[in-house]
């Protein structure tokens, strides 16, 4: 089973990514938008309930932090996603490190860019027609981060959820 | 904002539910499989911080339960949904009140059916066609349930998981 890591925004925050996605996401009906942790992964389900475990002590060892947006952003030339930036803090990238630390094979061979994808798979014209009208857009956004989620992919793409964590809570 | 209480079962289960939603119920992208514990209620963001905690509460003085599903049934003539049907259990009805009692303005004005829905909104043709081609199937299946989802619905008509309550626990 295919699980991942994932913060779940303000609907607030969830709506207004939908208003794009619903136009540039492919992913628009698969999962709800959100900030992932951990990228998708492996694991039986004897192993994600010792993950599980990790997680909640993560969880309780970790505060609710603040979440600012301030723009859009793309990931070009690398690919076409463009998301919602998030500003990087200390606190969202101590819990980043800590989960994905708990799986020891899967190195972290990527710099961690905190964001809440809003469209793509998009053509190189889509991708430059839709990143050109909003890049220079401002979208002043702040909320309180208090909990993130573990999931679960179905057969048919959608994910759901299989536990909350709440930042520290027992 | 519109929140509501389910049940997610396991993958195989959803699987194997979706199999038939995609077909047969309109919000196949809407929410994965569920069985519902509390239909959707409007609530603001305060007053669903109390109701989570009382969740809480109940979850903790709650066992987890096997749940079994035997067949495929339909409420029809009341209206054309079809459902694998749930065995009703102690267990599975205490959970139900209990959550539904915390929202004393709602009365259970009507008799819990635990089901999880495969197919709806359908013409009566296609009701017709589809539960009879159903009914007289066998769908043994038995699995543990331990935990319980407050959900919210998001603007797209889509739900987030708000929190998981795990039964017996913490």
């Amino acid at each position: 089973m295919k699980f991942g890591v994932v913060i779940f925004p303000s609907k607030k925050l969830q709506d207004l990514a939908n208003s794009f996605r619903k136009r540039y996401d492919p992913h628009y009906s698969l999962i709800t938008p959100h900030l992932t942790l951990k990228n998708g992964f492996e694991a039986n389900e004897e192993e994600v309930v010792n993950f599980a475990d990790k997680l909640r002590q993560i969880a309780k060892n970790n505060n609710e932090f603040r979440l600012k947006t301030l723009k859009i952003s793309s990931f070009q030339p690398v690919n076409n996603v463009i998301y919602f930036k998030v500003e990087p803090t200390k606190e969202l990238n101590k819990l980043h490190n800590e989960i994905n630390q708990e799986f020891s094979e899967q190195s972290l061979d990527y710099a961690f860019v905190p964001h809440i994808t809003i469209g793509q798979k998009l053509s190189s014209d889509e991708h430059s027609d839709v990143y050109g009208s909003l890049r220079m857009k401002r979208f002043d956004h702040e909320e309180t981060i208090d909990r993130f989620h573990l999931l679960y992919q179905l057969d048919n793409g959608s994910w759901t959820v299989y536990e909350t964590f709440r930042l520290g809570k027992e």
